[in-house]
Protein backbone atom coordinates (compact mmCIF):
# COMPACT_ATOMS: atom_id res chain seq x y z
CA UNK A 1 0.00 0.00 0.00
CA UNK A 2 1.33 3.57 -0.70
CA UNK A 3 0.09 4.41 2.97
CA UNK A 4 -2.07 2.94 5.52
CA UNK A 5 -4.48 3.52 7.66
CA UNK A 6 -5.68 1.24 10.85
CA UNK A 7 -8.67 1.53 12.60
CA UNK A 8 -9.22 -1.26 15.38
CA UNK A 9 -7.72 -3.87 13.18
CA UNK A 10 -9.04 -2.97 10.18
CA UNK A 11 -7.12 -1.22 7.36
CA UNK A 12 -6.82 0.93 4.40
CA UNK A 13 -5.77 3.94 2.47
CA UNK A 14 -5.89 6.88 4.35
CA UNK A 15 -8.01 8.85 1.78
CA UNK A 16 -10.47 6.05 1.71
CA UNK A 17 -10.54 4.45 5.01
CA UNK A 18 -13.41 5.62 7.49
CA UNK A 19 -14.59 5.82 11.10
CA UNK A 20 -17.02 5.95 13.86
CA UNK A 21 -18.93 9.66 13.68
CA UNK A 22 -18.83 9.36 17.41
CA UNK A 23 -14.95 8.55 18.01
CA UNK A 24 -14.40 10.86 20.84
CA UNK A 25 -11.62 12.42 19.04
CA UNK A 26 -14.17 14.12 17.11
CA UNK A 27 -15.71 16.26 20.28
CA UNK A 28 -13.00 16.13 22.50
CA UNK A 29 -9.52 15.26 20.52
CA UNK A 30 -9.88 12.82 23.85
CA UNK A 31 -6.51 10.91 22.90
CA UNK A 32 -3.11 10.48 23.15
CA UNK A 33 -0.54 9.63 20.71
CA UNK A 34 3.14 8.76 19.57
CA UNK A 35 4.74 9.07 16.81
CA UNK A 36 8.30 7.88 15.50
CA UNK A 37 9.84 6.76 11.92
CA UNK A 38 10.97 3.82 10.56
CA UNK A 39 13.17 3.01 7.61
CA UNK A 40 14.24 -0.73 6.34
CA UNK A 41 10.12 -1.42 8.27
CA UNK A 42 12.39 -1.04 11.86
CA UNK A 43 11.04 0.84 14.11
CA UNK A 44 13.93 3.61 15.67
CA UNK A 45 13.96 4.01 19.50
CA UNK A 46 10.58 1.73 19.73
CA UNK A 47 11.14 1.51 23.31
CA UNK A 48 11.36 5.22 24.49
CA UNK A 49 8.21 5.59 22.54
CA UNK A 50 6.38 3.15 23.65
CA UNK A 51 7.15 4.24 27.28
CA UNK A 52 6.36 7.70 26.76
CA UNK A 53 2.69 6.10 24.90
CA UNK A 54 1.74 3.73 28.04
CA UNK A 55 2.61 7.14 30.64
CA UNK A 56 0.88 9.87 28.37
CA UNK A 57 -2.12 6.89 28.27
CA UNK A 58 -2.19 6.59 32.07
CA UNK A 59 -1.69 10.31 32.40
CA UNK A 60 -5.55 10.72 30.52
CA UNK A 61 -7.02 7.59 32.54
CA UNK A 62 -6.88 5.62 29.18
CA UNK A 63 -7.90 1.98 30.10
CA UNK A 64 -5.76 0.18 26.73
CA UNK A 65 -5.48 -2.90 27.05
CA UNK A 66 -2.89 -3.98 23.98
CA UNK A 67 0.23 -4.81 25.69
CA UNK A 68 3.39 -3.14 24.48
CA UNK A 69 4.32 -6.46 22.48
CA UNK A 70 0.75 -6.19 20.84
CA UNK A 71 0.94 -3.18 20.18
CA UNK A 72 3.94 -3.18 18.56
CA UNK A 73 2.98 -5.85 16.36
CA UNK A 74 -0.25 -4.26 15.20
CA UNK A 75 2.60 -0.90 14.11
CA UNK A 76 4.56 -3.41 12.50
CA UNK A 77 1.50 -5.20 10.52
CA UNK A 78 0.91 -1.63 9.08
CA UNK A 79 4.34 -0.92 8.13
CA UNK A 80 5.05 -4.28 6.36
CA UNK A 81 1.99 -3.56 4.43
CA UNK A 82 3.72 -0.50 3.10
CA UNK A 83 4.97 -0.34 -0.61
CA UNK A 84 8.28 1.28 0.49
CA UNK A 85 10.80 0.39 2.47
CA UNK A 86 12.44 3.32 2.60
CA UNK A 87 12.14 5.74 5.55
CA UNK A 88 7.89 6.24 7.05
CA UNK A 89 6.62 8.37 9.35
CA UNK A 90 5.16 5.99 11.91
CA UNK A 91 2.21 7.91 14.05
CA UNK A 92 -0.62 5.87 16.07
CA UNK A 93 -3.15 7.47 18.90
CA UNK A 94 -5.80 5.80 21.29
CA UNK A 95 -8.67 7.87 21.78
CA UNK A 96 -11.48 7.12 24.44
CA UNK A 97 -13.77 4.96 22.74
CA UNK A 98 -16.70 5.73 20.48
CA UNK A 99 -19.94 6.77 22.60
CA UNK A 100 -22.88 9.50 22.39
CA UNK A 101 -21.28 13.30 23.25
CA UNK A 102 -20.36 13.35 26.95
CA UNK A 103 -17.99 14.98 28.62
CA UNK A 104 -17.58 11.61 31.11
CA UNK A 105 -15.82 9.16 30.66
CA UNK A 106 -17.55 6.33 29.05
CA UNK A 107 -17.61 2.31 29.52
CA UNK A 108 -16.58 1.03 26.16
CA UNK A 109 -12.98 0.23 24.43
CA UNK A 110 -10.88 2.68 23.35
CA UNK A 111 -10.34 2.73 19.84
CA UNK A 112 -6.34 2.38 18.50
CA UNK A 113 -5.42 4.13 15.41
CA UNK A 114 -2.36 3.96 13.30
CA UNK A 115 -1.39 6.13 10.59
CA UNK A 116 1.70 5.54 8.37
CA UNK A 117 3.22 7.65 5.57
CA UNK A 118 6.47 7.18 3.74
CA UNK A 119 8.52 10.64 4.26
CA UNK A 120 12.08 11.70 5.26
CA UNK A 121 14.47 12.55 7.74
CA UNK A 122 15.21 16.45 7.56
CA UNK A 123 17.93 17.12 6.28
CA UNK A 124 20.64 18.36 8.91
CA UNK A 125 23.02 20.15 6.27
CA UNK A 126 20.92 23.58 6.22
CA UNK A 127 19.95 25.35 9.29
CA UNK A 128 16.80 26.49 9.75
CA UNK A 129 15.10 29.68 11.16
CA UNK A 130 13.02 30.09 13.86
CA UNK A 131 10.14 32.32 15.35
CA UNK A 132 9.18 33.40 18.97
CA UNK A 133 5.85 33.21 20.66
CA UNK A 134 4.59 33.57 23.78
CA UNK A 135 3.52 29.79 24.85
CA UNK A 136 -0.35 29.52 25.18
CA UNK A 137 -0.73 26.27 25.72
CA UNK A 138 -2.40 23.82 28.65
CA UNK A 139 -0.48 22.57 31.37
CA UNK A 140 -0.27 19.35 29.85
CA UNK A 141 2.44 19.82 27.08
CA UNK A 142 4.34 16.58 29.09
CA UNK A 143 1.70 14.46 27.78
CA UNK A 144 1.19 14.03 23.88
CA UNK A 145 -2.65 14.51 23.63
CA UNK A 146 -4.59 15.35 20.38
CA UNK A 147 -5.25 18.91 21.73
CA UNK A 148 -2.68 20.61 19.30
CA UNK A 149 -4.28 23.38 18.16
CA UNK A 150 -2.07 26.24 19.41
CA UNK A 151 0.70 24.33 18.13
CA UNK A 152 -1.08 24.30 14.76
CA UNK A 153 -1.30 28.09 14.58
CA UNK A 154 2.20 28.57 15.84
CA UNK A 155 3.62 26.12 13.24
CA UNK A 156 1.62 28.02 10.33
CA UNK A 157 2.48 31.46 11.61
CA UNK A 158 6.12 29.96 11.63
CA UNK A 159 5.73 28.73 8.07
CA UNK A 160 4.33 32.12 7.11
CA UNK A 161 7.22 33.66 8.42
CA UNK A 162 9.50 31.34 6.10
CA UNK A 163 10.81 29.78 9.40
CA UNK A 164 10.67 25.98 10.29
CA UNK A 165 9.58 26.03 13.44
CA UNK A 166 7.73 28.59 16.72
CA UNK A 167 10.00 28.79 19.65
CA UNK A 168 7.08 29.00 22.61
CA UNK A 169 8.28 31.01 25.18
CA UNK A 170 6.43 31.55 28.91
CA UNK A 171 7.32 34.87 29.91
CA UNK A 172 11.68 35.03 29.53
CA UNK A 173 11.57 30.93 30.34
CA UNK A 174 12.25 29.17 26.67
CA UNK A 175 9.81 25.96 26.37
CA UNK A 176 10.16 24.00 23.14
CA UNK A 177 8.93 24.13 19.60
CA UNK A 178 5.75 23.47 18.01
CA UNK A 179 6.37 19.69 17.77
CA UNK A 180 10.67 19.81 18.65
CA UNK A 181 12.13 20.31 21.47
CA UNK A 182 14.56 23.26 21.55
CA UNK A 183 18.13 23.17 23.06
CA UNK A 184 21.50 25.57 23.05
CA UNK A 185 25.37 24.95 23.16
CA UNK A 186 26.83 27.68 25.36
CA UNK A 187 30.09 27.19 26.42
CA UNK A 188 30.96 23.80 25.22
CA UNK A 189 27.74 22.20 27.47
CA UNK A 190 24.81 20.91 25.97
CA UNK A 191 21.46 22.43 27.50
CA UNK A 192 18.05 21.56 26.95
CA UNK A 193 15.16 22.43 29.14
CA UNK A 194 13.88 20.51 32.37
CA UNK A 195 11.30 17.99 32.03
CA UNK A 196 8.04 19.37 33.80
CA UNK A 197 4.63 19.96 32.21
CA UNK A 198 5.68 22.88 30.39
CA UNK A 199 7.44 20.55 27.79
CA UNK A 200 7.13 17.00 25.89
CA UNK A 201 9.55 14.45 27.06
CA UNK A 202 11.05 14.57 23.88
CA UNK A 203 12.68 10.76 22.86
CA UNK A 204 15.35 12.93 20.37
CA UNK A 205 16.09 15.12 23.29
CA UNK A 206 16.83 11.79 25.72
CA UNK A 207 18.95 10.12 23.25
CA UNK A 208 20.96 13.73 22.52
CA UNK A 209 21.49 13.61 26.53
CA UNK A 210 22.43 9.55 26.22
CA UNK A 211 24.84 10.56 23.30
CA UNK A 212 26.32 13.52 25.60
CA UNK A 213 26.92 10.83 28.63
CA UNK A 214 28.38 8.42 25.80
CA UNK A 215 30.62 10.91 24.26
CA UNK A 216 31.66 12.94 27.62
CA UNK A 217 29.78 16.12 26.37
CA UNK A 218 28.56 17.89 29.74
CA UNK A 219 24.94 18.78 29.42
CA UNK A 220 22.62 20.23 31.43
CA UNK A 221 18.74 19.95 32.17
CA UNK A 222 17.60 23.71 32.87
CA UNK A 223 15.58 26.75 32.41
CA UNK A 224 16.57 28.66 30.03
CA UNK A 225 15.89 32.23 28.78
CA UNK A 226 15.06 34.27 25.42
CA UNK A 227 18.23 35.83 26.24
CA UNK A 228 19.83 32.92 26.45
CA UNK A 229 18.76 31.12 23.31
CA UNK A 230 19.30 34.29 21.05
CA UNK A 231 23.33 34.66 22.76
CA UNK A 232 23.65 30.56 22.79
CA UNK A 233 27.02 29.19 20.71
CA UNK A 234 24.51 26.85 19.29
CA UNK A 235 20.75 26.51 18.63
CA UNK A 236 18.84 23.39 17.54
CA UNK A 237 15.72 21.90 18.04
CA UNK A 238 14.96 18.06 18.16
CA UNK A 239 12.19 15.61 16.91
CA UNK A 240 11.42 11.72 16.11
CA UNK A 241 12.17 13.56 12.79
CA UNK A 242 14.67 16.33 12.77
CA UNK A 243 17.75 14.60 14.55
CA UNK A 244 19.63 18.10 15.87
CA UNK A 245 18.79 20.88 13.12
CA UNK A 246 20.75 24.13 13.89
CA UNK A 247 19.06 27.20 13.75
CA UNK A 248 21.06 30.66 12.32
CA UNK A 249 18.18 33.03 12.63
CA UNK A 250 15.57 33.50 15.10
CA UNK A 251 12.95 36.61 14.92
CA UNK A 252 15.39 37.97 11.76
CA UNK A 253 18.25 37.94 14.04
CA UNK A 254 21.22 35.92 13.62
CA UNK A 255 21.91 33.10 16.03
CA UNK A 256 24.44 30.52 17.01
CA UNK A 257 27.12 29.01 14.72
CA UNK A 258 29.93 29.37 17.19
CA UNK A 259 30.05 25.64 17.92
CA UNK A 260 29.71 23.68 14.73
CA UNK A 261 32.28 20.94 15.81
CA UNK A 262 30.77 20.26 18.95
CA UNK A 263 26.85 20.13 17.53
CA UNK A 264 28.18 18.31 14.65
CA UNK A 265 29.85 15.53 16.67
CA UNK A 266 25.97 14.89 18.05
CA UNK A 267 24.61 15.05 14.53
CA UNK A 268 26.80 12.41 13.43
CA UNK A 269 26.71 10.39 17.03
CA UNK A 270 22.72 10.33 16.44
CA UNK A 271 22.63 10.06 12.85
CA UNK A 272 24.63 6.77 13.05
CA UNK A 273 22.51 5.40 15.64
CA UNK A 274 19.48 5.53 13.56
CA UNK A 275 21.60 4.08 10.80
CA UNK A 276 22.65 1.35 12.93
CA UNK A 277 19.07 0.18 14.49
CA UNK A 278 17.28 0.79 11.35
CA UNK A 279 20.35 -0.38 8.52
CA UNK A 280 19.45 2.44 6.42
CA UNK A 281 21.58 4.87 4.59
CA UNK A 282 20.08 8.41 5.92
CA UNK A 283 22.30 10.98 4.07
CA UNK A 284 21.43 13.87 6.11
CA UNK A 285 24.51 14.89 7.07
CA UNK B 1 -34.44 9.98 13.36
CA UNK B 2 -34.41 9.02 16.83
CA UNK B 3 -30.73 10.58 16.87
CA UNK B 4 -29.10 12.74 13.71
CA UNK B 5 -25.68 12.94 12.63
CA UNK B 6 -24.68 15.35 9.83
CA UNK B 7 -21.34 15.51 8.28
CA UNK B 8 -20.84 17.91 4.66
CA UNK B 9 -24.76 17.29 3.76
CA UNK B 10 -24.82 13.56 4.46
CA UNK B 11 -27.16 12.57 7.42
CA UNK B 12 -27.03 9.41 9.11
CA UNK B 13 -27.93 8.10 12.88
CA UNK B 14 -24.81 8.60 15.31
CA UNK B 15 -24.06 5.58 15.73
CA UNK B 16 -24.02 4.74 12.16
CA UNK B 17 -22.40 7.52 10.00
CA UNK B 18 -18.66 6.89 9.73
CA UNK B 19 -16.65 9.92 8.54
CA UNK B 20 -12.93 10.45 7.05
CA UNK B 21 -10.19 8.66 8.49
CA UNK B 22 -8.10 11.97 8.08
CA UNK B 23 -10.04 14.69 9.61
CA UNK B 24 -8.01 16.88 11.14
CA UNK B 25 -10.33 16.82 14.49
CA UNK B 26 -9.01 13.05 14.91
CA UNK B 27 -5.07 14.58 15.19
CA UNK B 28 -4.88 18.13 16.48
CA UNK B 29 -8.57 18.40 17.65
CA UNK B 30 -8.36 21.51 14.71
CA UNK B 31 -11.72 22.71 14.64
CA UNK B 32 -14.53 25.16 16.85
CA UNK B 33 -18.15 23.98 17.70
CA UNK B 34 -20.91 25.73 19.34
CA UNK B 35 -23.72 24.16 21.35
CA UNK B 36 -27.35 25.11 22.30
CA UNK B 37 -30.90 23.40 22.95
CA UNK B 38 -33.98 23.79 20.70
CA UNK B 39 -37.41 22.63 21.98
CA UNK B 40 -40.62 22.56 19.26
CA UNK B 41 -37.63 22.03 16.72
CA UNK B 42 -37.05 25.96 17.30
CA UNK B 43 -33.38 26.72 17.94
CA UNK B 44 -32.95 29.07 21.16
CA UNK B 45 -31.06 32.15 21.31
CA UNK B 46 -29.67 31.45 17.68
CA UNK B 47 -28.51 34.80 16.69
CA UNK B 48 -25.56 34.57 19.81
CA UNK B 49 -25.00 31.16 19.27
CA UNK B 50 -23.84 31.75 15.40
CA UNK B 51 -22.53 35.06 16.13
CA UNK B 52 -20.16 33.23 18.96
CA UNK B 53 -19.02 30.76 16.37
CA UNK B 54 -18.49 32.61 13.67
CA UNK B 55 -15.94 34.27 16.36
CA UNK B 56 -14.23 31.05 17.50
CA UNK B 57 -14.26 30.19 13.59
CA UNK B 58 -12.46 33.79 12.87
CA UNK B 59 -9.46 33.17 16.36
CA UNK B 60 -8.58 29.99 14.81
CA UNK B 61 -8.98 30.70 11.22
CA UNK B 62 -10.90 28.69 9.66
CA UNK B 63 -12.12 29.92 6.10
CA UNK B 64 -15.94 28.94 6.70
CA UNK B 65 -17.69 29.82 3.95
CA UNK B 66 -21.35 28.94 4.51
CA UNK B 67 -23.17 32.04 5.60
CA UNK B 68 -24.88 32.16 9.13
CA UNK B 69 -28.59 31.78 7.37
CA UNK B 70 -26.97 28.72 5.28
CA UNK B 71 -25.81 27.07 8.16
CA UNK B 72 -28.83 27.99 9.91
CA UNK B 73 -30.83 26.23 7.21
CA UNK B 74 -28.69 23.07 7.56
CA UNK B 75 -29.15 22.55 11.46
CA UNK B 76 -32.86 23.07 10.93
CA UNK B 77 -32.80 20.14 8.26
CA UNK B 78 -31.02 18.39 11.26
CA UNK B 79 -33.62 19.40 13.67
CA UNK B 80 -36.44 18.50 11.36
CA UNK B 81 -35.38 15.50 10.45
CA UNK B 82 -35.87 14.29 14.24
CA UNK B 83 -38.93 12.12 15.43
CA UNK B 84 -39.01 13.98 18.77
CA UNK B 85 -40.10 17.77 18.87
CA UNK B 86 -39.25 18.03 22.52
CA UNK B 87 -35.56 19.49 23.91
CA UNK B 88 -33.00 18.67 21.90
CA UNK B 89 -28.96 18.81 22.08
CA UNK B 90 -28.05 20.86 19.01
CA UNK B 91 -24.81 20.92 18.37
CA UNK B 92 -22.56 21.61 15.11
CA UNK B 93 -18.46 21.92 14.61
CA UNK B 94 -15.98 23.16 12.00
CA UNK B 95 -13.02 21.55 11.07
CA UNK B 96 -10.21 22.43 9.40
CA UNK B 97 -10.77 20.29 6.76
CA UNK B 98 -9.60 16.28 5.56
CA UNK B 99 -5.84 16.08 4.62
CA UNK B 100 -2.98 14.06 5.45
CA UNK B 101 -2.04 14.91 9.02
CA UNK B 102 0.33 17.51 9.16
CA UNK B 103 0.44 20.92 11.52
CA UNK B 104 0.37 23.56 8.37
CA UNK B 105 -2.98 24.43 7.12
CA UNK B 106 -4.36 22.19 4.03
CA UNK B 107 -5.83 23.57 1.45
CA UNK B 108 -9.03 21.95 1.49
CA UNK B 109 -12.21 23.14 2.23
CA UNK B 110 -13.17 23.09 6.24
CA UNK B 111 -15.67 20.37 7.03
CA UNK B 112 -18.99 20.49 8.82
CA UNK B 113 -20.28 18.52 11.04
CA UNK B 114 -23.61 18.72 13.42
CA UNK B 115 -25.33 16.33 16.05
CA UNK B 116 -28.92 16.63 17.12
CA UNK B 117 -29.55 14.13 20.30
CA UNK B 118 -33.16 13.95 22.45
CA UNK B 119 -32.27 15.61 25.45
CA UNK B 120 -33.30 17.59 28.59
CA UNK B 121 -32.45 20.92 30.11
CA UNK B 122 -31.36 21.20 33.59
CA UNK B 123 -33.97 21.01 36.35
CA UNK B 124 -33.09 24.09 38.19
CA UNK B 125 -35.25 22.97 41.60
CA UNK B 126 -32.15 21.06 43.22
CA UNK B 127 -29.15 22.98 44.12
CA UNK B 128 -26.65 20.74 43.07
CA UNK B 129 -22.57 20.16 44.26
CA UNK B 130 -18.94 21.36 42.56
CA UNK B 131 -15.74 20.74 43.33
CA UNK B 132 -12.66 23.11 42.79
CA UNK B 133 -9.34 22.42 40.97
CA UNK B 134 -7.01 24.77 39.54
CA UNK B 135 -7.18 25.60 35.88
CA UNK B 136 -4.48 23.72 34.00
CA UNK B 137 -5.99 24.76 30.67
CA UNK B 138 -4.85 26.84 27.63
CA UNK B 139 -5.00 30.50 27.18
CA UNK B 140 -7.65 29.92 24.42
CA UNK B 141 -10.86 29.73 26.89
CA UNK B 142 -13.17 32.32 24.78
CA UNK B 143 -12.63 30.15 21.45
CA UNK B 144 -15.13 27.41 22.04
CA UNK B 145 -12.66 24.89 20.21
CA UNK B 146 -12.41 21.01 20.53
CA UNK B 147 -9.24 20.90 22.48
CA UNK B 148 -11.05 19.72 25.53
CA UNK B 149 -9.32 17.10 27.61
CA UNK B 150 -8.33 18.78 30.76
CA UNK B 151 -12.34 19.75 31.00
CA UNK B 152 -13.33 15.94 30.20
CA UNK B 153 -10.79 15.15 33.00
CA UNK B 154 -12.52 17.38 35.13
CA UNK B 155 -15.87 16.54 34.52
CA UNK B 156 -15.14 13.06 35.36
CA UNK B 157 -13.35 13.73 38.30
CA UNK B 158 -16.64 16.17 39.91
CA UNK B 159 -18.53 13.20 38.82
CA UNK B 160 -16.19 10.98 40.47
CA UNK B 161 -16.40 13.21 43.53
CA UNK B 162 -20.57 13.15 43.58
CA UNK B 163 -20.83 16.82 42.24
CA UNK B 164 -22.28 18.22 38.87
CA UNK B 165 -19.48 20.61 38.00
CA UNK B 166 -16.12 21.47 38.47
CA UNK B 167 -14.79 25.02 39.29
CA UNK B 168 -11.42 25.76 38.02
CA UNK B 169 -9.44 28.77 39.49
CA UNK B 170 -6.20 30.59 38.42
CA UNK B 171 -4.65 30.82 41.66
CA UNK B 172 -7.28 32.77 43.88
CA UNK B 173 -9.62 33.95 40.60
CA UNK B 174 -12.28 31.56 40.03
CA UNK B 175 -12.25 31.54 36.03
CA UNK B 176 -15.16 28.86 35.18
CA UNK B 177 -16.71 25.30 35.27
CA UNK B 178 -15.48 22.50 32.85
CA UNK B 179 -18.72 23.31 30.95
CA UNK B 180 -20.63 26.05 32.33
CA UNK B 181 -19.56 29.65 33.66
CA UNK B 182 -19.71 30.31 37.31
CA UNK B 183 -21.41 33.16 38.62
CA UNK B 184 -22.47 34.70 42.16
CA UNK B 185 -24.87 37.04 44.24
CA UNK B 186 -23.40 38.54 46.79
CA UNK B 187 -25.27 41.93 48.46
CA UNK B 188 -27.75 41.89 45.80
CA UNK B 189 -25.43 42.29 42.88
CA UNK B 190 -24.93 39.52 40.39
CA UNK B 191 -20.83 39.21 39.98
CA UNK B 192 -19.77 37.11 36.88
CA UNK B 193 -16.24 37.16 35.64
CA UNK B 194 -14.81 39.34 32.80
CA UNK B 195 -14.46 38.68 29.29
CA UNK B 196 -10.86 37.76 28.72
CA UNK B 197 -8.90 34.48 27.41
CA UNK B 198 -9.78 32.77 30.73
CA UNK B 199 -13.40 31.68 30.03
CA UNK B 200 -16.64 31.27 27.48
CA UNK B 201 -18.32 33.92 27.06
CA UNK B 202 -21.23 32.04 27.74
CA UNK B 203 -24.47 32.82 25.80
CA UNK B 204 -26.70 32.32 29.16
CA UNK B 205 -24.07 34.85 30.94
CA UNK B 206 -24.62 36.94 28.36
CA UNK B 207 -28.73 36.23 28.64
CA UNK B 208 -28.45 36.93 32.56
CA UNK B 209 -26.80 40.07 32.07
CA UNK B 210 -29.36 41.30 29.61
CA UNK B 211 -31.66 40.28 32.75
CA UNK B 212 -30.37 42.11 34.89
CA UNK B 213 -30.63 45.24 32.54
CA UNK B 214 -33.93 44.63 32.03
CA UNK B 215 -35.04 43.91 34.90
CA UNK B 216 -32.72 46.71 37.35
CA UNK B 217 -30.56 44.33 38.76
CA UNK B 218 -27.01 45.47 39.50
CA UNK B 219 -24.45 43.41 38.17
CA UNK B 220 -20.89 43.48 37.91
CA UNK B 221 -18.47 41.94 35.12
CA UNK B 222 -15.04 41.34 37.29
CA UNK B 223 -12.60 39.26 38.31
CA UNK B 224 -13.85 37.17 41.93
CA UNK B 225 -11.83 34.58 43.97
CA UNK B 226 -12.54 31.61 45.69
CA UNK B 227 -12.98 33.76 49.03
CA UNK B 228 -15.65 35.49 47.89
CA UNK B 229 -17.02 32.24 45.80
CA UNK B 230 -17.46 30.89 49.33
CA UNK B 231 -18.92 33.53 50.84
CA UNK B 232 -21.45 34.45 48.15
CA UNK B 233 -24.78 35.02 48.73
CA UNK B 234 -25.68 32.59 45.71
CA UNK B 235 -23.05 30.24 43.65
CA UNK B 236 -24.82 28.98 40.84
CA UNK B 237 -23.84 28.18 36.65
CA UNK B 238 -24.99 28.78 33.98
CA UNK B 239 -24.76 27.34 30.21
CA UNK B 240 -27.21 26.30 27.40
CA UNK B 241 -28.70 23.98 29.12
CA UNK B 242 -28.26 25.07 32.50
CA UNK B 243 -30.24 27.87 32.70
CA UNK B 244 -29.14 29.16 36.38
CA UNK B 245 -28.50 26.01 38.41
CA UNK B 246 -27.81 27.00 42.01
CA UNK B 247 -24.88 25.60 44.03
CA UNK B 248 -25.36 24.59 47.99
CA UNK B 249 -22.25 22.61 48.23
CA UNK B 250 -18.27 23.38 47.20
CA UNK B 251 -15.75 20.83 48.38
CA UNK B 252 -17.86 19.46 50.98
CA UNK B 253 -18.56 23.05 52.36
CA UNK B 254 -21.84 24.50 52.60
CA UNK B 255 -22.42 28.02 50.14
CA UNK B 256 -24.85 29.83 49.04
CA UNK B 257 -28.78 30.30 49.86
CA UNK B 258 -29.21 33.28 51.01
CA UNK B 259 -30.32 35.27 48.19
CA UNK B 260 -32.61 32.65 46.93
CA UNK B 261 -35.66 34.96 45.64
CA UNK B 262 -33.24 37.35 43.73
CA UNK B 263 -31.53 34.64 41.86
CA UNK B 264 -35.04 32.90 41.54
CA UNK B 265 -36.06 35.57 39.78
CA UNK B 266 -33.11 35.35 37.46
CA UNK B 267 -33.90 31.48 36.78
CA UNK B 268 -37.69 32.17 36.33
CA UNK B 269 -37.23 35.19 33.96
CA UNK B 270 -34.44 32.90 31.74
CA UNK B 271 -36.75 30.08 31.75
CA UNK B 272 -39.96 32.25 30.51
CA UNK B 273 -37.14 33.57 27.52
CA UNK B 274 -36.47 29.88 26.75
CA UNK B 275 -40.44 29.45 26.93
CA UNK B 276 -41.23 31.89 24.37
CA UNK B 277 -39.46 32.02 22.14
CA UNK B 278 -39.48 27.49 21.58
CA UNK B 279 -43.16 27.63 22.79
CA UNK B 280 -42.19 24.69 24.92
CA UNK B 281 -43.70 24.20 28.22
CA UNK B 282 -40.01 24.00 30.46
CA UNK B 283 -41.28 22.68 33.57
CA UNK B 284 -37.42 22.85 35.24
CA UNK B 285 -38.58 25.67 38.07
Amino acid sequence: MKNVAYYNGKMGLQEELTIPFLDRAMFFGDGVYDATYSANRKIFEKDWHLERFYNSLKAVKIPFKLSKEELLAELQKCIDAMDSDGVCFVYWEVTRGTAPRNHLFPDVEPNLIINITESKLTDLRTPCKLITEEDTRFFHCNIKTLNLLPSVLGSQKAFEAGAKEVVFHRGERVTECAHTNVNIIKNGVYITPPLDELILPGVTRRHYISLCQKLGIPYEERVFTLDELFDADEVFITSAGTLGLAACEIDGKKVGGKATDLLRKLQKAAVEDFERETGYKANII
